[in-house]
């Protein structure tokens, strides 16, 4: 592993620490103070992920998920050979960011593990349909030049907020494995993980297909 | 139809879809769990459509509203004879995410239908309004390259939210016959409908023809 | 008066106007239905200021205030001779405003008339802090190549609506002479508008005096 | 003391003034009201901390916070020499806000000073993880020509509202000994104050470390 991937890989961990501590972390909070209410956790998570993408975009391409790599690979945005390192890396700092909020406040609230509120399958539509929404917005503002490339932080970021919001009640929005990872990890509780490992890489990677043919070249009208 | 016709309305349908799950979700989800708020819901409906036009505006310029686009198509920034494929696509995608709902949540609230909590001509009126204002922003942001286009998504996001925000609880907010029409027809509920239908037309069509006489050119001022 | 300046003036009328709607709008549906909270009306108010530089700002620059307009003269960056129809557009768009809210709502909440809580020094000590700060991101957003200019409207806007927020249950966190008269007008409570009248204009030129020091050209580093 | 390091260190020492004004404030007139809610309040101090970003940063840079002017300081960014005046302006602008919110207020809510809510090294533990995070964004957006740098002060005013939001129920999330200073000076209440003088330094200046290392040139990959 050379020292730029190990620069990037770094990165990515980071913000994924940083995504679990303060978003986790929001709700952990919010348990023991009833301070924030839910929209302040949704917005808690939206802001993070903005900041991060803000912060470390430049430097990994801040995907801080491992759906979100496996997308790119997928359409041939980012390497095969570059995403187990990526998703170690998202996991040990999720994992990381958990066990900080462990240290921090306790054993409480499963650290913000995601947890479905009603049946298993209804959670793990919702996490498809808010994966293929949330790539949708990351591959078309990430690597289409005549998307606002410039707003990706703000865009992603607002994402992020607006899926917690209405739907965190129900499945958690995890729409990352490595988030729902981390939580589930330390405070040891790995029911119905399998819908956060799952559906989000579903999604992810349906929407980053379809986009490969919303997109295509002007020359495609000539037919 | 030609292959670019079909992409672009392909991702007017996809928008329309997006804003109809996660916004009428919202108005679902806190019916159920009371968690988001009158506040969360308007945030939602305002983050929705900012990422939608981020997400979709450089491939359909993403109107995602009927009466949008008739005042665009009224003042010549859109071509007539696309309009019925637009318009199409818009309904389409809004029936679809009604249906996505009503799988996921069962017939719940009305799957978010909009509904004048007073009499019909006060919601009518301000209907008129919201869309007046409305669709000022968009003209604005999306035609005159003096303003600033690239803020677009955030500016028109934050009208709807802000919308939504103060006459949400009057009228619903819709300016959008399409919003309007998913979960209305889902649910089979069609009363007062003929407010969202009319009034978002006659606003933004005002807006559209207001805006037109404001920008006039500078050589005007020679009179 | 040329058709140019009829044209600002209009744009001038019609921003104000729709802060009064939205704004003041908020704080009567809010009292109507306890919906939006505090939170919400704030949110509204620096939203729809945002909004309406966003879309009116190359027209007209979007003052929307005569205690900007005012300073914005004091400090040369404004016509003189054009300053009494900026004011007179904005006072009769912030009526029209209020009677647009008095039509569709009654005569409820005093139309969201400003009114201090505590003692009028109290009120009117807020209110020059609040202009003065407002006036100093105007006049660097708005006139220094060196700032930020391009996110006027989103530092404007944001301004407003923190402002709203931790001052408006003090004194209702005005800042703006047209914004207070609208209301009151309509509503024809006069009691405290000599605050609202006197207080914004003071601020907003103590800061742009200010500035104008701040922001000497570089030159006079060689002292 | 040169005219342009005057003027610098007058912004910085404005800008204090306003986030302790607003910020603190907001804390004040929540306490009194009860009408902001801990979401209010945190908003309240990422929008100020933005919008004096917008307004100020051309000319000072827009540290406003001893702990980010000393990393800042110590990664080669700000000349030493210039440091203590402006910590000095920064504490002084503290200082005349908590006095400002004193003479409008009353001695009420300790005028926003920051206390923790638990034990004093959870609150260590949690400033010094917020103000890494915060000087990381700070750093990368305001430093790195790769980074969106025309976003800073969104960017910088989310972190500030995001890590308020989750992190202020349990510590008061400073991040800034000026910004603690102030109240603390002002109300004579100095209990618990060394962990906001030492843990944001502590924070900063290690975040600003571990960014040097992972910013490095490009020629590090051939290694």
């Amino acid at each position: 592993m050379d020292t730029s991937l190990a620069r990037r890989a770094t990165a990515e961990g980071l913000g994924t620490f940083a995504l679990v501590t303060a978003g986790c972390g929001a709700i952990v909070v919010d348990n023991n103070t009833k301070a924030l209410t839910h929209v302040g956790v949704a917005l808690t998570f939206g802001l993070i992920i903005m900041v991060m993408i803000a912060a470390l975009g430049h430097l990994s391409g801040a995907h801080f998920n491992p759906a979100v790599t496996t997308a790119f690979a997928l359409t041939r945005h980012f390497p095969w050979r570059e995403v187990p390192i990526y998703i170690l890396s998202q996991c040990v700092g999720a994992i990381l960011g958990a066990a900080c909020l462990r240290v921090l406040f306790g054993p409480v609230a499963l650290l913000g593990a995601t947890m479905p509120s009603g049946s298993d399958w209804q959670s793990f539509g919702l996490e498809v349909l808010l994966s293929a929404i949330l790539m949708l917005v990351i591959i078309s503002v990430a690597t289409d030049t005549r998307a606002v490339g410039q707003l990706a932080a703000l865009a992603i970021g607002a994402t992020i907020a607006l899926s917690a919001m209405w739907a965190g009640p129900i499945s958690g929005a995890s729409m990352n494995p490595a988030r729902s990872l981390g939580p589930a990890f330390v405070a040891g509780s790995w029911q119905h993980q399998w819908i956060y490992l799952l559906a989000p890489v579903l999604g992810t990677c349906a929407a980053a297909a379809l986009y490969q043919w919303l997109r295509k070249p002007h020359t495609a009208s000539n037919h």
